[in-house]
């Protein structure tokens, strides 16, 4: 999504290229591709898929949208398993139109998990709950926080749920990182991504998620937090980024690689 | 701040025809008016001022920009006495430029406090430290929950440093009722402000604070809390928000007490 400018056989070509062997996809432009085109794409470039982004949008009340999230979910696990990843992240999704109860809607995250999870770990896929910055809770994700999480994931084994990290996301928390040792301690960490936070916010806050090393976040302090909860996973720099997303899209590949060197690599 | 299109007087005389009879002011207004004038003016309309915001900005490394922080401070806690309202609101400040030390900062906030809040208490003045949510924990306040707010506040007796309650900050936050009940405990609950949340968020975030009933925060909800732990303080409403100062500022005040009726009110 980082360089969602390029196409996916422009994408494995530059990853290659830049020596990336591991790649996190979106839905969405591996549907446009074709499943099992993707698939084979990736495995005849050599490259590794990382996670799958994302399941989760699993708020509803109303039954027959409640069901159709639960389908979509099943099938976003049937794609992981095409794509030879074992995680899918999910995003809880938002508050109802109209409804203020944040308790019951998280609580509605949890039931739809019960069914999930078992659904995942038959084919092999972990999820993985990323808890959304508060600023995302009323319209896109109820789980704000990675102790809200790691309270749903710990309802169920850490082999069918565990947590994404993001950065971004909790860089605010001074919680956070105990919750990472938590998560660690339970073999709950999933998935660790990265983006720096920039301001100012741009209108609807989602596409401005800064490149590596622009913003307020120490990334190689949050890499610490992981490595100490004993996270030997791959890393991903995840940026919505509008200006990011009207450069090269090799240039912005390379680039980030570059700052992942500079601010996160050993 | 509210209805901030409305003079002082305009706003003396409003709050006077809807029977509102406390009102929180912002430092801002109150010197283009003239303190003393102002003091004057709202003693002759038979008002009391609720709070004066906002103090604060206390992050600076620079000594020299410190001190005038402090200075900044200590000027705030006279013109909150002149104008006879017994709490200042503080507004901690963000990373300075090219930071990314939140807990260092959040340290300076108290460092500062250890200064402020024993001149505050010989002028019988109650610091409230405002939470603020945590978008705006890089450019503008580092403390971004009530837990840390009132980790804050307990270094320091409860006359001299409390917190600021406001709904828009705290909704998303699960941990906020136990924290409103911890903060109720030792007194430390000094001012509650509402504000509803609304998306899509506008650019910069700053100004997007919904009409009480318009967003996702159960009003009543909060008060609840806020009853049961004691607080029997005013309740002000605080709303920045582009499209409510570009109407009418009477219509507007008239809108907000009835709002305030209908979603807050016993």
């Amino acid at each position: 999504m980082t360089v969602k400018q390029l196409s996916l056989p422009e994408l494995t070509g530059a990853c290659a290229r830049l020596g990336i062997g591991q790649v996190g996809l979106w839905r969405e432009p591996v549907r446009s591709y074709g499943l099992r085109a993707t698939a084979r794409l990736v495995r005849e470039t050599g490259l590794t898929v990382t996670t799958l982004c994302r399941g989760g949008f699993l708020t509803a009340v109303d039954p027959a949208e409640r069901a159709r999230a639960l389908d979509d979910n099943r099938r976003a696990v049937d794609e992981a398993v095409t794509l030879g990843t074992d995680t899918l992240v999910l995003v809880s999704g938002g508050l109802p139109d109209g409804s203020k109860d944040l308790r019951g809607a998280r609580e509605r995250v949890a039931d739809a998990l019960a069914e999930l999870g078992p659904y995942a770990e038959r084919h092999g896929v972990r999820l993985a709950i990323e808890p959304l910055h508060p600023m995302f809770a009323a319209d896109r994700c109820v789980v704000s926080t990675l102790a809200q999480a790691l309270d749903l994931a710990e309802r169920f084994p850490a082999r069918q749920v565990g947590v994404a990290v993001d950065t971004y996301h909790v860089w605010w928390d001074d919680r956070a990182p105990q919750q990472i040792a938590r998560a660690g301690a339970t073999g709950r960490i999933h998935a660790f991504q990265l983006a720096d936070w920039t301001t100012p916010l741009p209108e609807g806050v989602l596409n401005g998620r800064g490149q590596i090393g622009d913003g307020a976040i120490d990334m190689r302090e949050w890499k610490t937090y992981v490595d100490a909860a004993g996270y030997t996973g791959p890393i991903e720099v995840e940026l919505f980024n509008d200006a990011l997303w009207a450069r090269d899209g090799r240039e912005v590949l390379a680039e980030t690689a570059a700052r992942f060197a500079a601010h996160a690599a050993d």
